[in-house]
């Protein structure tokens, strides 16, 4: 039942944890962040520059001017393209050098080349900028879909924040368990606890647990969502490369799905992008009265928002303490199943080892919940 | 009469001189200060955790917790254990994990050491919690005693702050002769000097100079606590691994012993824990004239704490140029012949080179003072 | 006409471009900074403490005590020499160490030796205080003069700041044509462009632009100091191991020079003195017509300012994103044929490569100006 190969005990010198996973799709910033003035955005410890071109199409290049090391991000935008405030070099969306000031004369193919800005492939969905992660690189897949956001039987809400930790301790606390009952008192879960089975499936790219037999959520958050009681369908779920989802459906009218898009912006620093998607019995009626959307902005974002604050506080003290240290040390159980999967899963990713004709594998344990 | 032996002129890159002695007692924090929440001290730029049971017995632990890396001083007791903020791991005195929640089966003895977190011996007395600094051992020794810090013919007075240098160059300074007219001026030493011998005494854990001839202490202190002049018998003494006395005895009545334990927060921060044990004429007159107390806590007090300003003033600046270059450097005499004795234990013991044979030696040489 | 090997494309990781050149002069501080008191101020990353002797004269040695390790900069003038605030060490200009209080012996030339602070030859010349940067070295040459600042003809006007940038950042941004136009805006450049030819010319130790048929500059410092416009001559030059100057004539009778004398403090941080000497057809009139001076204060006075702030905020911007990627990538056209030789020469000179016997070369290209 409880299978050994789930987790592992492990002590590291020098931060070995942090992984930095190239080949993938990340989130930036919300569309809303990126208007008509360049920003800086940082990816994987880098400062990258998000401007939009003059079809307000998003472009992303390493925030370095090639010429004297100025952040392009400190320059303005001139007839679409990306003006450097400290000689006015300009660059378009894919990097190319468009103009030199003062200079009489053409280029050659090579000084282009030398002198173009570094581009990262970018996108807008579902709300968000995103680039991808590998630097002049055609990636030959999309961004993910973000769950149920684009549904209008579905309230949803967002929101982002950056906390001081390494994406996959991020990761970990959001799909976590035990914790809720320490960190979120009774905000979240409380109460009589009971056994509930666990059920693990992991394919190539992505991991689940499924509990079978827990009792509808308990706490203030529970009895809003969910003031009937009764039993409860909870997946949580880690997609490679950056995304967390926390599934809840109670009998046939609530579902809730909530997912992150995790950012490492560098090894030990963090920005969620969140989406709750609420489904309740009040969505199907006619309106007035389907007011999902206001218990969620009303009820749940403020609950939502201080169990983020909490989830920050008790991230930011295990960071602070591994850099006391300059060491992790982890000692794990069957509990932390979830985490040490989605560990495996980035640092197989980020050695080139995941393999896609793997065989899907279920495992179980319980827990008391 | 003077001995090159005595003192060393060194150069050094890399912060040579600061010395991490594992094997001994150190004071973390008075006894006031460790109540009924967990708290943090830092011991050789380790962060250990302090909590009573529930008995009021100390215990000290490494604070992180090993399942996470939480720091364990941001928990709570819960029945005289520990028990950690992120996912309520508890751990007992000996930092043995005794619970984790929604575990549902017991634990193996392979898993039980895994979880363990690292102690360290602890005993509180004479008003300090002490931790024996070597991790998860057992001393064959007790903490030194605090010289009559519990005797009734003497008023005793206490005092702690930290100094930003290495407790190497704490003592030296706390014991140093010279360096009190320049930094000290008027409030210690001042007036007419004259020649003094001094005889070093070296044991195979201490040393101790002897200054014969010395006139009674000039300035503000001298003339409150020996009013009527004459001469004194003056003793700075080092004992490994981090006491540093002087002793003043004024013909039959007058006795005063100032004793610190240094603590080596990290290589380049020290605490001092410091009692100062005074007996005069006063102090065998009966209640309401025998008033050691009075003049200790009202006069030499105030002008104590500044003098331990002063010196942590000029500390710091040693430090920080010691930062600054990136390297000591250090000229001696045999004026500093006690500093450069005490760097020498700390060495030799760091080393495993003391020998408790050895033969007690003696030197003699004189000096202004 | 536009030749290779003028500039280079380079890629560095670790900051390769701060060059450390030892053999020169450099200004350490004004001649009114330096009074009664001691001060610290640094070159090459090293703290030096600047006195007076009982003459005037001034002294400078490396601010650390050879006993202690605390700054010299610290203690205070005694006689003449200088006194250490921790244990009273006197030293005079060339950092023997006069006097050891306390002790009762005299020291021998073995110890005088050891006990010798590193002293650096330093004088005080056309209102500065300069010292050669090679430890316990006697030069064979003076410090450069700074052009017509003793001249009575001229008004001259000075001023300091620090900036967060690499010796070789900052004399390029002096000696730059293009970036005044971004950078500067209405304030210096702008309006219509022309082409001009530029010839620069390269000794063994100095480099030199000459820009013909450049119109007047433009904006309004162009039209306080050349109302009447016409041909400039205009000459931008670099002279190791740490002059910049500007120099405009325009017509028999206007001439502006400004020389900077830069002061490598740390590899990213350097100082720069600055002299402007101007003489116009006003500067030949008898007083109270005479009014360069009020032209230059009033007038050139703040907008000059203006200038450095700008400049000092874009070099700290450079400075800030090199440090970001711990990198620098340097993309060159020959528009950067000045800053790129500068640099030449301060790598060739640090690695002893200067030729005194080089014969002088002269290239030429055009830009739009």
């Amino acid at each position: 039942m409880y299978e050994n190969e789930t987790f592992s005990n492990e002590s590291t010198s020098g931060y070995q944890t942090a992984v930095a996973l190239k080949d993938g799709w990340y989130v930036l910033c919300s569309s809303e962040e990126l208007g008509s003035q360049p920003i800086r955005r940082f990816l994987h410890g880098e400062p990258l520059v998000l401007f939009r071109d003059s079809h307000g199409q998003p472009g992303v290049l390493l925030d370095r001017c090639p010429h004297r090391n100025v952040p392009l991000s400190r320059g303005r935008i001139r007839g679409g393209d990306l003006e450097c405030a400290y000689h006015g070099w300009r660059f378009d969306k894919q990097g190319r050098c468009r103009e030199i000031p003062c200079l009489q004369r053409d280029s050659s193919d090579a000084e282009d080349k030398l002198r173009a800005a570094p581009c990262f492939q970018s996108c807008e969905k579902d709300g968000y900028i995103w680039a991808y992660a590998a630097i002049d690189t055609k990636p030959d897949h999309e961004p993910p879909k973000l769950a149920y956001t684009q549904d209008s039987d579905y309230s949803v809400l967002r929101t982002h924040r950056t906390m001081e930790c390494s994406i996959h301790a991020a990761v970990e606390n959001a799909l976590d368990v035990p914790h809720t009952r320490f960190v979120h008192g009774g905000l979240f879960r409380s109460g009589s606890r009971r056994m509930v089975e666990v059920i693990v499936r992991r394919w190539y790219d992505r991991v689940e647990a499924e509990y079978v037999g827990e009792s509808c959520p308990k706490g203030l958050l529970g009895r809003l969502i969910a003031p009937g009681g009764g039993v409860v369908r909870h997946f949580d779920r880690f997609i490679l490369p950056c995304i967390a989802q926390v599934e809840y459906i109670l009998g046939a009218s609530t579902h809730l799905v909530a997912t992150v898009a995790f950012t490492p912006r560098a090894d030990f620093r963090t920005s969620m992008f969140g989406t709750v998607a609420l489904r309740t019995r009040l969505s199907q009626l006619p309106w007035p009265l389907n007011q999902s959307n206001c218990v969620l902005g009303n009820v749940l974002k403020p609950l939502g928002l201080a169990i983020l604050n909490q989830d920050r506080d008790i991230l930011y003290a295990q960071r602070e303490n591994i850099h006391q240290f300059k060491s992790e040390e982890y000692c794990s159980t069957e509990l932390d199943t979830l985490g040490c999967a989605a560990l495996q899963l980035l640092r197989s990713a980020a050695n080139g080892k995941l393999n896609p004709d793997m065989e899907p594998r279920t495992q179980r344990f319980r827990m008391h919940a």
